[in-house]
């Protein structure tokens, strides 16, 4: 008989990795649930940047099993009256600040519960007022892994009541054309936008527009273009996005956070280059 | 009858991750101790800064259980006669080498034995003159992990022997006023002081100086001075701290390690912003 | 009895740790093998630095046990008609596109069986065409840690198919002097050339040039030169190195990779600084 593992644990903060605080919030989970897996998605989110913290989670979350708990600590409003959750849905459980990150995921899972963490009995004493990750997710997500009943951490509390992120969302205009906005930019410099693959399925093909570049057709892979040419393509994410064959997108045609994106749909094939 | 786990490993190191040489030393550990589990702390640690590397340990060593061992390997000094050391206390086995880096833990916590790693049957052969993490503290700690005891590892040394690193200290004036000093600053720009929570008992209020910036006051959290402006805090390390909300005091006040912070005992009550 | 432990899957890539792509691969790997480590080695790979990532798992994969299962995504030419590959040798299995990033361990290390991963059976659904590492190489290497044979994976092939890297080589001249090149700078900032220690038998010392840094006599550690000097050592990897003790050899000299090292015999010893 194949003894059944405790589920994981994963972590995505704003911590960065040069200070104790992933230490310590690991050694307070370790401490609790000794046998679950913990491990990083990233400790790499820059500085309280909520949007960035749902966007990684976004691309993550929903390939780990159902039963893993996911660790969200980007914490600006730590000490303020914003409350502490855990959320559960189909596709994982979810422990985090009230503040939105959770936002993007919950546009796409139905929650099936949601706790406000007020259970001080489950909490690692004494509080830090300052570091809630060490001293109250961390804690909340490791007695979860243990098999503590959601509902024993804290009081019940509706799905509409949490705070949510304002998040952009492409524009489809009368005559066909679409405005999309990039919502992150990856290591390599590719530009990620708001529009989901299947938007696309109304038109052959689009021609690109951003920033005055103009690139003509979406391409499957990078490779169908040359290096250092611009390409528009489906990202892993499944999300449009443009980049440049190895080389960042960002950087060359200067792309920032919000910028638009305009698509025409056009009718003709396009010819590899 | 549940299984007894193997006690947890943790890494701090100033390797960084874009080369092999954490690889490597995980290599080692897991060949010996596969059923270890092996925790980064920090490979991030500045290169060769020792009092940084005895930072990250005094935040995060006290939130995993005693059994743990935990690795610590700044070592500038690999090579010369520098000894290589495990410390055990009843809050956590150390193993590192004998420059002070282990200093912050030893003021707190009680040597319950101390061994020079000597015994090179239990080291990683052949040994690189310059790689101690590999083929001397990494399978240390992976031989305690496996259930070696201690002393077998080498010589018992006298504590008092142990190399110790100098530590600033605050210090308390004759009319009551305290100076204090930077000595760390985290991801975020929060500059951590030396003073720990504790002194501050003697007044009901402070007004602190730091290079010139006057905060009115110990707060509990960022939240309770407006975004942007400056907040004298207790970190969640239990030190004294100043920062700025949703900001960095670092930058903007400019602030460094070493430099001092000075605290006027105040008796009035100090209103919120 | 002991339960046999899964192989630990280890992971190098070029992805970073600020987007949700080793998250997403993770979670991949976890849920087809939740009993396996799951173990870092460097995420933090130049973008698309296929000869970085080949010396990254040189010089750590010797140090696992002969059953981990080593991935390698560095990925520039995904979507082309490059071929995923999986190569076991009876030091490692290494999963990774096949562009040249086995080249160093295949000048080492003999390949029992070479398989091209087309069996889709264990593809990760649907497949990204920008992102093998989370549909095709994680799965692959999540498989076999579950015990799937290797051959089921694909179609076995030649491993004097495989795509190789150009690597630079050490020169010896007619008169005895060599010349080496840099081939790694850590984050160190020293200089790893790609001479291999037993080259240097030939005499009983060297004299060493370095973009006319001369540097007299090889040494065992960086503790025979003083602070801020220069030397030359083995490095870790069994490579001959320029360091600069307690500074950055790259920076001080101005080195970078590529550079030529000219090393001289010489017959008289090299008396200590």
């Amino acid at each position: 008989m194949m003894e059944k593992l405790a589920p994981a644990i994963t972590l995505i903060t704003d911590f960065g990795l040069q200070d104790g605080l992933v230490g310590a919030m690991k050694g307070v989970i370790h401490s609790i649930a000794p046998q679950a897996r913990v491990m990083n998605i990233s400790h790499h989110v820059p500085p309280q940047d909520i949007r960035w913290a749902g966007f990684v989670l976004l691309t993550s979350y929903k390939f780990w099993p159902p039963e893993t708990i996911h660790v969200i600590v980007i914490d600006p409003g730590v000490g303020t009256g914003r409350r502490a959750i855990a959320v559960q849905t189909t596709r994982g459980t979810f422990v985090a600040p009230d503040n939105g990150v959770l936002s993007y995921v919950l546009a796409r899972e139905q929650a099936t519960a949601v706790v406000s963490l007020t259970n001080s009995a489950y909490w690692h004493q004494p509080v830090s007022p300052v570091f809630h990750g060490r001293d109250i997710f961390g804690p909340a997500a490791a007695h979860l892994a243990s098999g503590v009943p959601l509902l024993n951490l804290g009081e019940a509390i509706g799905v509409e009541t949490l705070h949510a992120l304002a998040v952009s969302e492409p524009n489809r205009h009368f005559d066909g054309h679409i405005t999309a906005h990039i919502q992150h930019i990856d290591r390599f410099g590719n530009c990620i936008t708001d529009l989901p693959e299947f938007w696309l399925y109304e038109s052959p093909q689009w021609r690109i527009d951003v920033k005055g570049c103009i690139i003509e057709g979406m391409r499957q892979t990078f490779a169908e273009v040359a290096e250092g040419e611009p390409v528009a393509l489906i990202d892993s994410s499944g999300f449009m996005a443009v980049a440049v064959r190895n080389g960042s997108a960002a950087q060359e045609i200067g792309l920032s956070i919000h910028d638009p994106v305009v698509l025409w749909p056009i009718s003709r094939p396009v010819t590899p280059i």
